[in-house]
């Protein structure tokens, strides 16, 4: 049946059947190695509401904006993502030789509105258990940052960018 | 000044100052080993439009909803986030004892409206370059859903859970 139409008429009607992936996220998922200590942390430590579909065995924050986080069992998680464990992790999250909790290839951020809101954010999540990364400090692209690593070793970092405005919704303008 | 005052006024007054941290994730950077190729991935392959905000080094899209999604360098991104890289890793990757992309601690979905969507998007995505982790299946908590990679070896869900509706702005429903 297509066989009649030229190429660029055969893309167009693949295009228009399906045009592609949208751009979503609707949830990110860290893999923690005991689900008690990560709620903890998030919820008294950072004081944040777990939403009314979490179960005892995976933990749901709404965020502002809509994103939902989620904490789970890390070797579930990786089971059920059909992934392997990395080289030397015996809890299933990737060590450095020194047997520290190493990079997993990802970082998450939150922007704040100054440089006191930074520290004060980083204080925050040290006080409530969080490991500090990196000190706050100004950085080559014009801002100002720091990271702290949840007990699980998952990066966050809390950073002001005069150079990226915040939006009205609370989102880092798309402008 | 606070000595004449009970601890848990104390703590109402520390509260009110700083009441805790925003749950907010402004920007997901998931680490590359090269950019171009994932530029390519996930512009080409998904479809996907960069932000004004990309750089040579870094590429940002909005998602829907006003998550970015950010692509940098991994070695760069371990040593931003002062992480030391894992185990055996000269990619700078999380790798598993046979040498493959190994689970890095997280994973992002997107969920969508129905089995054949899950199925399309996941058929786009490998067309796309990407490799497939987990052949889309009915699972235990009553959806459907599959894993696809991107060529970094970030797991990506696109799942369909008829118990967790999507909101009229595209989320997951908090209600």
């Amino acid at each position: 049946m297509l066989a009649g139409w030229g190429i660029q008429a055969v893309n167009a009607h693949l295009s228009a059947y399906f045009s592609g992936m949208k751009p979503r996220i609707h949830i990110l998922t860290l893999g923690v190695s005991d689900l008690d200590r990560a709620r903890r942390f998030y919820r008294q430590g950072l004081g944040w509401s777990e939403s009314r579909h979490s179960s005892p065995t995976i933990a749901f924050f709404h965020m502002d904006g809509g994103l939902v986080l989620a904490l789970y069992a890390l070797h579930a998680l990786a089971e059920d993502a059909g992934m392997p464990l990395p080289s030397g992790a015996d809890s299933g999250a990737p060590v450095s030789p020194a047997g520290e909790h190493a990079f997993g290839g990802h970082t998450v951020a939150q922007n704040v509105g100054s440089e006191a809101e930074v520290r004060e954010t980083i204080q925050r999540a040290i006080a409530a258990g969080g490991r500090m990364l990196v000190q706050p400090e100004t950085v080559f692209w014009g801002g100002f940052r720091g990271y702290f690593a949840d007990p699980d070793g998952h990066p966050w970092e809390v950073a002001y960018n005069p150079g990226w405005p915040i939006d009205p919704s609370g989102a880092l303008s798309a402008e």
